[in-house]
């Protein structure tokens, strides 16, 4: 099965769609690719109908949400990969990803809820290809309230 | 026109000198470069007389001065990006930036703040080659009570 | 001397044991490679025994206790290191680290907390490879309730 295939089947599984590719909320680009690695900007959770989705994990919002917030932003992460590239089968494998989570000074499950991203990375390209290197941690505030923020590397055919 | 001469007409337009290349406030280089890509340390915002820029953003210091001390941390970097390259003609293009901004925990508007480095790069580098990916987020402290701290990579001519 | 031998006289100067190599805490590797760059996840502290190190600085742990944890954090990437590379000696240079304190809002030495590993990794590898790019910051939380964590790039031998 290629990339582009596992996640038709990931997406129906979740009954989700490939949401649009992140429109900036800055002066930035989504993706910027230099030789064979693409590096992602921070990208925030929305969820299948466009809206963003906003929270703060241990005050109100629980680990699961921010798990599935954390799936959500790694989804559009390959819409915007997708965009850039035209393919995901262009991708060769996850280098790193970089999960910050807006949460209260108490919370200490900051993998968990990245996990959410990892998973569906690990799910589309296969845990071969899909697994990297990864740092989580813990923010007091994130841009326009949402509570995860994921930046990935990856590397791709040139 | 240049990067350099770019460089020169902006900050004539911004009434400002170029500031000495910082110096290390521990235990690192101010840049390191692998083949082609130069990776800058956090920097710090500084005024022009040299004196650092300190405080908290949504505690007494609004968007609008968090915003500028952004772009003088960016314009710390292109000083110590020259001082390692010999001149900023050497720049291919802006990979990528991380910009922490130190907020308190309601506060959403990372990406307008960071937006200060964003655009003294853009305006020096152009907007094709000075925009590249980019994540901020809000964190509870920064280094000597500075309000925000911008780290990047560029790609250089080799 | 080879990083090897410099690293066997620092553990018996430091009375320390190498340390297993780190069990993630979630989806992700302890180390990628991708052409000549090693890129970490982000490491916790443990003390020789395995005990996880745990605290806040500014609340009840000072910057001395921080350091000695960020330099086992930074003992810990090299044993992911050299389990991936099979000896040290394949490493050419620190790229650059990323430093995340887990701290009260009013501490403002983060730099002071993360030179503990940046020694460590400047006696191990001198400072001419061992001293690379850095950002040092602070931030509200980090996963299982450590001091702090410690992510690196290196330059290898490929």
């Amino acid at each position: 099965m290629t990339t582009e295939e596992r996640l038709a089947q990931k997406l129906a599984e979740l009954q989700l769609k490939m949401p649009a590719a992140a429109t900036p909320k800055g002066l930035y680009r989504p993706v910027l690719v230099v030789d064979n690695l693409a590096y992602t900007s921070g990208h925030l959770p929305f969820e299948p109908d466009g809206r963003l989705i906003t929270g703060r994990v241990g005050e109100g919002m629980d680990v699961d949400a921010a798990e599935r917030a954390a799936m959500l932003a790694a989804l559009g992460i390959l819409a915007t990969l997708r965009a850039e590239l035209g393919s995901l089968d262009r991708v060769r494998r996850v280098v790193k990803l970089l999960g910050m989570v807006n949460c209260t000074p108490d919370f200490t499950q900051q993998p968990a809820v990245v996990n959410g991203a990892s998973r569906l990375l690990a799910d589309v390209f296969g845990t071969k290809r899909g697994v990297g290197a990864r740092s989580a941690f813990g923010v007091g505030s994130l841009p326009l309230g949402v509570p995860v923020e994921i930046e990935a590397v990856f590397e791709i055919e040139k």
